[in-house]
């Protein structure tokens, strides 16, 4: 196998002022991780001739590609295609099919009079249309050193990457890079190392690696193998294992959401969904409908953040608020039995929480959090979190938990 | 004035891997511009410990501060320390204090052999007490250089950074940077420029940068001077000239969200309020319940995506779904009025929208959004919208546009 080492080379001011998160570094990040390609360092540096070519420099005395993201658009300050053309001692020239394809973009209207300048590319670089945007990606290849360059707006970056640069780059690397990566659910970042121990100890090929997120910890598995399937063979009994340790833990694998998992267990079963939320406020909804096509089984949600709401909506009983108050798992119980009978539903969720900072006590302390799950036919239960976090932390871990129990539970004989 | 020079340095594998985004080098990058240390250069590199050694003698080759952020945990793999205090010629020691610190965070629950790792610090360094894990700061000052080591998780970071980092920046430089920031919805950020072209071209102090965000376009200016009063005497003239030219679309300032900004208007006017989403399935709830105190004023959100629910919950006639769609000026209104009216709120907002990316007509394609504004005793208002993007950017575009048609048409004669 021959291995690539390659330099993220972030160009922009506004990533030195922290006026943007630079999430490109981490997209090109996982992307090249993918094609065999190993990043050994990203570096970001202001619109500054001086200090983007020093990096560029010191950038190819370790790399064998670097890949510039930002600093091509028309104006003074985006100076990349400039600075790399000094580097590899070319001219700038117009590419016309570029120029073209920016004279379109702009068909019937008024066309800013730098914009031009974007179609500028250093004599025979490759270039790669932007559909997306003015600014084409382009690509040096010279003495053994590849420079690409791609836009900074994620929009433009990303299907640049995707459609051009990685083909390029995958046709000089031998052997994939697979990863698999485990998403789980209830257990802490610490637990899950102290069982996969051994297993993250004896790593060579597949490599083992948790990562914490709020409410949740990934495993990223990756194997280097021949090809996919060579490498796929090697994370199968890795993952089998993990699997055996942790499930049901595990509530899915890489790009797939909770949401669409739990989503796509009630379309499975013709279940039809309704959530009742309080300290959420909507959190839970929103997640179920941003995946698309979850019209299907979502039926409703209501954000009954006052007592009268959960009263008029959901049918609580203002004598179980006075009894038990509103954070209560009485009261979680009904809410989600409620808004299954509200939506005419078969399956229903409910949170109610102190999320803070405000509103706790000693006896119901901010973090404290109830869900409910409701199932026709099968019956009720309902589960006590205490959470840690600022208050969107802890809306944010209800949320997951509450989907967690509906994921977990559903099939269980809960009556 | 003296200015200090900062490189932000993150410390971790997984960030080369991509799996995390590297939001604290955007973090201490704001935090730091406040402060008047000016910020030349962002590196990440991975847990390697001749990596992470040439990476902080390149980093004081211009840098006064280095600030590292991550690999200070208990674990092998944890290497920051023992580079820097090798890189210092310091030797690493036990301190009590931070020790003592572990004890009680892990006080009645098992303690992990390796975590009083977390409280070897070089011989010599400042200590910054962490409340929020088990790994303190630590600042090195020697022979002119400062290098100052915060632990990786953002939530532990940011208070070490915030509570005793920045005061100790704060007393090596003269002089401070102050900014504003200019929050603007309802204009691109070509058009915010080109109105805003001269004052950009004349900028040297204070600095004029506009940025896009997905709905949202932000100005920031930025002001040096001796001390806060003159940068702010610098700023007024210049925000006010911004305020003249784009009032009424500026909403806010600084960190204050929009959802903030529309609660407190409520609450000034004594109102209460309802909100009936369909295509933002809550995302507009959520905004609102994410602020703190917003139950004086949120009433109640209904999330109904479905026709059932918008005539169940929200009185929509069944009629006026079949006549003109459930997208439609028609619907929005109804659903808006029909919230204030079930949940018994003097002010609703409603959303009704394709978000994509099925669903779409030549006649209604996917982005065609509605948003409506009801007001007792005013009246009611809808505004139509064709947004583009993905399912989730138009669903933020249209939550968005729905809190600020609220904010700018509440107090006008909308009857």
């Amino acid at each position: 196998m021959i291995f690539i080492v390659a330099e993220i080379l972030n160009v922009g001011t506004e990533i030195l002022l922290g006026n943007i998160t630079n999430s490109n570094a981490a997209f090109l990040s996982q992307q090249l991780a993918g094609i065999g390609v190993s990043v050994f360092r990203h570096t970001s540096v202001g619109d500054n001739h001086k200090r983007l070519k020093c990096a560029i420099e010191h950038a190819f005395e370790n790399a064998d590609v670097v890949i510039t993201t930002g600093g091509l658009g028309p104006t003074q300050d985006d100076i990349t295609k400039s600075v790399a053309a000094e580097f590899f001692g070319l001219k700038l020239e117009m590419h016309e099919e570029s120029r073209q394809r920016i004279l379109e973009r702009f068909a019937g209207r008024e066309l800013p009079e730098s914009v031009e300048r974007n179609a500028l590319v250093p004599q025979g670089a490759k270039v790669f249309p932007n559909e997306n945007g003015s600014a084409p990606g382009i690509c040096i290849e010279s003495g053994g050193k590849i420079l690409i360059m791609l836009p900074g707006p994620p929009h433009e970056l990303q299907p640049l990457f995707l459609n051009y640069a990685a083909a390029f780059l995958r046709e000089k690397t031998e052997g994939v890079f697979v990863s698999r990566t485990l998403k789980i659910i209830g257990i802490g970042e610490t637990a899950v190392e102290s069982q996969l121990r051994d297993l993250i100890d004896a790593q060579t090929n597949p490599t083992i690696a948790p990562y914490a997120k709020v409410g949740e910890v990934h495993i990223r598995i990756t194997a280097s193998a021949a090809d996919e399937t060579a490498a796929h063979t090697l994370l199968s009994p890795v993952a089998d294992e993990i699997y055996r340790r942790l499930n049901p833990r595990i509530y899915g694998e890489n790009e797939v959401s909770l949401a669409e998992v739990v989503l796509e267990l009630l379309k499975t079963q013709n279940h039809t969904l309704a959530v009742a939320e309080s300290c959420t406020g909507g959190l839970v909804s929103s997640d179920l409908i941003s995946v698309p096509g979850s019209s299907v089984v979502f039926r409703e949600g209501f954000v009954t953040y006052s007592n009268e709401a959960k009263t008029a909506r959901l049918f609580v009983p203002e004598s179980l608020l006075a009894a038990h108050g509103a954070v209560s798992a009485e009261v979680a119980a009904a809410m989600a039995e409620g808004a299954a009978k509200a939506a005419n539903a078969t399956v229903a969720i409910s949170i109610t929480g102190i999320a803070g900072p405000d509103g706790g006590t000693q006896e119901k302390p901010v973090g404290l959090v109830y869900v409910g799950l409701f199932v026709a036919g099968r019956g009720m239960l309902t589960e006590k979190f205490n959470f840690t976090g600022n208050r969107n932390e802890i809306r944010r871990r209800s949320a997951i938990s509450a989907l967690d129990l509906l994921r977990k539970k559903i099939d269980m004989d809960i009556g």
